[in-house]
């Protein structure tokens, strides 16, 4: 499927870190990749070559792999250098934000559309196929489906063609969550190893995956998303519910003693 | 390794519910079932006979699987059909509270140890070799080592002896947390399932083992466990910190403008 280098056009990557990494990997059988990071150095077996920032804004295709809370800056400083007709796309965990800095910013000559891989360097391990993806449009549907279907086609990968909206309301229960309670069981290590139970060990195996994501991530998910502090207030407000039902009882059975069970009726330890 | 039925010891199973019956099934090849439940009736492909009280109460081996809100009323009922040497087994979530009732109630001329399968209907759907269980002395080490010696050669299970404080320090967490988030979880439903990350579904797959235990399983390890408030206090302070951290973000971001990210900075999506 990939073609001859000479044919491949040139994709211009602003950030060149893990996940722009990633990108450069699954996007060089089809794309010549021109990599811009202050901060990046080059590895043996990059998939991409490194530049300056206006070369790699000057390609047919820009992909921004910056944090979202550094969007807005990335977006004013290459913005003199796009070509007409340029695709400009962003791979951030948010998309209501980006979405109007990106229809704000850019220039009306270029194309510009949202994607949020659902997957990071953790999860893509194995490869990317059969992942998920969701493609937001900015400027128009059309080309938004484009996207999606080279994103199906080409990367084999699962397209939700969704709003900024819809996208984002749905990623503040799917990252909002696993993020917060990531984060709080990261803060109680170290946790136990040993007599682990089977649903405990996805627990911990949802939080290793987390563990590495940057501070900028979890801002991003956590502060950028407008729907992600009222997931948090409902996952916190039936948590305080629970903790109180669970209190009440304690002071009830030491009150008046251990609750006596039916003779012979069935238990079954937890999973 | 199974024996013939002849030569196969009777085992009183008191309790068959789900869990029961994991138990019957996989101590059939080994011993001649005799299963005690009011609310049980037979089923087909049943590995264990149902029977009256006393009637299991006599056999050399007996296996409680009660909730632990039950035991003392179970212990008190099966104590006077105990047969000279036999062996009391329980199988609860917890282990300091029926430790001690069943050295109280049972009478000196019985052996007795106790057990915490880390393991339910679910996780075990495919088998149990390889699964975890926490073997307790109660009365004297080494029957409690021939009970472990029998789970790891027969069973093929990973036994960890420890006495009933060290498991419950630890099971506090394992299943403590377990059991609370997944709570919390499910009382948030309908969650999403289309644009899901893998470590959320890893969450999810927690949830799904944890949803079809009883309350009274809930009830035990968060309530019967003396170390599981602690955890919870922990959990929920931690909680309530990262809380207030994104909520000060929040609130110093909306009086500050955007915080603005060094340009170029590698970013990532979430795993």
């Amino acid at each position: 499927m990939s073609r001859p280098a000479a044919q491949r056009p040139r994709l211009g990557l602003i950030g060149y870190g893990a996940f722009g990494r990633l990108t450069a990997r699954h996007l060089s059988p089809w794309f010549e990749v021109l990599a811009h990071d202050p901060a990046a150095t080059a590895e043996e077996g990059d998939a991409a070559r490194l530049t300056d920032l206006a070369t790699a804004a000057a390609c047919p295709v820009v992909i921004l792999a910056v944090p979202v809370e550094g969007l807005a800056q990335t977006l004013s400083a290459i913005a003199p250098d796009l070509q007409e007709g340029a695709l400009i796309l962003d791979v951030g965990s948010v998309k209501v934000g980006p979405a109007r800095l990106m229809a704000e910013h850019l220039p009306a000559h270029v194309q510009t559309v949202g994607t949020h891989p659902l997957f990071g360097p953790q999860s893509a391990r194995d490869g990317i196929a059969g992942l998920r993806i969701a493609v937001c449009p900015v400027r128009g549907d059309r080309i938004a489906r484009r996207v999606a279907a080279f994103c199906r086609h080409a990367l084999k990968l699962k397209v939700f063609l969704v709003s900024p909206e819809d996208h984002d309301r749905e990623a503040a229960v799917v990252q909002g969550l696993t993020h917060l309670i990531s984060r709080v069981l990261l803060s109680m290590e170290p946790l136990p190893t040993r007599m682990t139970t089977t649903s405990f060990e996805r627990i911990m195996q949802a939080v290793e995956m987390v563990r590495y994501d940057s501070p900028a991530v979890f801002r991003a998910i956590e502060r950028e998303n407008p729907y992600a502090a009222g997931v948090r207030d409902r996952f916190f407000d039936l948590a305080a519910r629970a903790r109180a039902d669970l209190d009440d009882g304690a002071a009830a059975q030491a009150s008046s003693g251990p609750p006596v069970g039916s003779l012979g009726s069935s238990g079954s330890p937890a999973s």
